[in-house]
């Protein structure tokens, strides 16, 4: 397993029933063989830790912060509030509005804070750990080229299923 | 003035442009002889600031915060998250969306920390002021009295320039 | 049962079908020891008796007043508009527009009469009745007590299983 | 003018803002010589004289209740809900939401008590006018005939001016 | 039954798979003993006889047309503007947009041509109906007293079953 | 002029005012050197000759239709429900809605008749004209060279004025 | 099949998943006897593919591209900036946000690129080969008058089944 | 000037119009003395050298494309899939929908290929190029420490003027 003492990425999300969406990037981190810890982190339930969570992030040597969410989903422009460690925001998708509530609460940041936001659901979830990992490729030239590999072999599985 | 050292109601906003929606509670509050203080208190830019002012509320003698964000407004959740005062937001009209997110942002909150959600804009801010007013009134009997009288006046007003 | 004589809460609601959405305010009620009273009352089909409801809440002792409904959901404004306490509004999810309709209804009160909004469904009905305590907690220290022990809980259940 | 002791179509809107666009169901009613009065009535300023005035419309001989409202527009709804006439409502365009929440008020009404709704804004207006003098039409054939000389006549001018 | 050979009530809607919703239109017209006809009309697929039913409504002696159609919904506007009685429009669930769509389409009429809409929906075409007969109720005493007394019995449903 | 006795395209619009936006479509035509015809039809005002109009165009020599409307925007649907012809919709920025409505009224066709939609507002009824030419380009060379030349000259602007 | 080596229509879609929708185009196209071809293009994960598809698609005999594509669907437009044949958009129904973000990516172009754009899901895929069709047809009397038989065909069902 | 012949971050748009919102981002890159380069590369008309931009782009030296764009904003999707660099994407505020469409166009990408999304309009390009630098900051201790100093900064100017 990838998850160790040493992670580059945290992989945070609000709610235990946000794993269900935020187990994508896991999959991809771990398929990349990147050091990464999974963790429960409310901004409403667990402020304080959050801080914490956010304050100690730089010290601790991660260089991604990904952070899933549902509905006033506030964890992700938290976290970017208190460190200064690039965070990705994963709107999870809610029970009445479908995520719209989720993106435009993680997405619409003012000024000064940013987070990077990717789509709704699995595929959000998925594409955080892709962009984790082309950031921390600009560092670690064995991931960009894990990356190349990557990106043509989705190019392969289209084409040798193209004809229908 | 009604601001005073010891306020009741603390009216707080993510920005000082903020201010010229919020201005609308204040005028309330001094209407009703409430006495409050307004602060520009970000989530974002101050997070320290705000988990102290959201911690030290209650032993400071507020019975209700008033916040008041647009966009991706964390302000009023984050602040509920650090107190058991009640609390109630105010979606700021926002330049993109119109205020739209700041509303999704501020009253999509998850079971457990609530946040009273009053409507966008100026009309939002004076209810906020209201609502504030409202709570303080079931234990301050002048405040109801107040309260009737103002709601006299106000249906006064339509009944009085009802024909056009 | 919570549910008594001398109510502080009424918890009312458009139609029967909304109780699936509104006891998750009940629970709530009955687990801090709030005596309430939940009431099927229509602005639409009942508008007298919900005028009845609305004037006489403060004299019966009531010292908030939770509405929920879906759709074009106008018992809350309706009520707050004929009381001076302060009403608390649960936008019940809609069939076709998943409770939108529901949330601009009875968030978008005009400049006077306020309703302080919850979320959409199930969490926006818990919310109401944590709020409705935080209320009732500013003149009742051991509710203020409860208050805290109940955020202290739900923080250290997160905590308990942050780890995934 | 056509405004007299015996109306037989109330236009009645939430707030004295609401007549710049509520003047143009005033100005079609007129052009069809419709006895009609105009009146503020506010849902939620002035409940009781709401009340008075739906339940004693047809009584008073009004045939149609034309009202119109902005943001929670509660006021044709809650008039449907106390009178057995035929109510049209207009949704007034919102300052934050441009009307949307005044529409989705308006027209989401619960199974049993049905508001006609028109369009957003000023068109709105006047053709709440317009089917107001489609229904007198069903008992009046002076009506209907001159209901048949106003199409012909909107027909006639996009006709005469169609070449570009 | 009374569907029959002199109806007042025209229920025409877009489509066969649109019946689902709109046999709640004639459900409550049979309920009030009103004549009426049930069509599948299509503005899209066969515009000729929905501009021969809408030319001949009046003259076969129909006083209310009601229309229900989804998506891009231009049954009932279509209707309205080769008639000059009124005509209600109900806006079926759409899959996509969940009638969204169909509501904003039949709605947004230009000035000049209304169509009063009703909810997206079973609720809606229950209203049309509803609404159909408090149009005929202007000219016909039998059909008003019906209708209190349809008012009167919701109301005491309501009543009987409000404790929970 | 291209405007003559043998056009290729008809453009036709709801409203005179939708002539503001339409002309683009005019200019592109007439740049390309497209024989067309510019008109108003209004298809809530002018339903016979909007369905004289569709159903000669096919005789008439036309082989696309650019039909622009806002609002309930039932024009271009109802005119590509009488022809066999192509027909392409550009919806016009309404006043409230900005055009959301008039997007959704013409896009959600149901399956069978089928229009073609370009975006919203005076880029929609460029495009619209661009769509046509391509669309008689198919048989007509000269117009396919002038596409390519058109598409090159607009890769060039951006490619000389690229730096900033 | 009418699938061969000089297909008139490419039809294609950004992945395997949206076949479920745009088999729907495929059969019209079969019913009409249009020679066709059907290719998952993926705009993302086989960018250099598309762009060899859209450039050789004039050369190689075809005359209109239907391109369907869900979520952030960039296929349709980035194949109509490199062609100069007529391209149909199709919106394919996303998970979290229903097809609303397919369509606003599909429809909203720039002025310069038009993309006729067709419903949501299912229907817009039929539509959009019957668009093809009556494309092709201005230079192929045979589909004109196919297309004749198509409409008439899809009026008679109506008309047979119109009874309720 | 810090614009020069080894950026290290690239900001592209796909119009002219979109400089007045990306050059805030250029005036934080500046402000950091971050090396970077402004183009004009339209997706819809200059896809070739989009493509080249996108393919060079991480040879070049470049480690971060800000890419900014409104309406059906292709241009940070279609880039992301070309390189393996990270892209950020901006929503540029559109006439009709405001920003809306260019945000679910650039934010719900497909699972395999992400583009991080701020903000709609000034504020994110602003926080875009924020991003950037903390993502530069991972290797760049330098960019780091300057981040700590713009947060800090930022905190102390709310604090100085917090009491209104």
């Amino acid at each position: 397993m990838s998850e160790n003492s040493s992670p580059l990425v945290g992989v945070i999300m609000g709610s235990q029933s946000d794993w269900e969406t935020m187990k994508e990037a896991a999959t991809i981190l771990k398929e990349f063989g990147v050091e990464h810890e999974c963790r429960v982190v409310s901004a409403h339930r667990t402020p304080d830790w959050m801080n914490e969570y956010a304050k100690d992030a730089e010290q601790r040597g991660l260089e991604v912060i990904i952070a899933g969410a549902g509905g006033a989903a506030h964890l992700p422009g938290m976290v970017a509030a208190q460190t200064v460690l690039p965070v990705l925001g994963v709107p999870v998708k809610s029970r009445a509005l479908q995520g719209l509530d989720s993106l435009l609460s993680i997405v619409q940041m003012p000024g000064g804070v940013p987070v990077g936001t990717l789509a709704i659901g699995e595929s959000g979830a998925k594409n955080a750990a892709l962009l984790a990992i082309r950031i921390l490729g600009n560092s670690r030239p064995e991931l960009r080229t894990k990356m190349h590999e990557f990106c043509k072999k989705q190019t392969d599985i289209v084409l040798e299923n193209s004809e229908l």
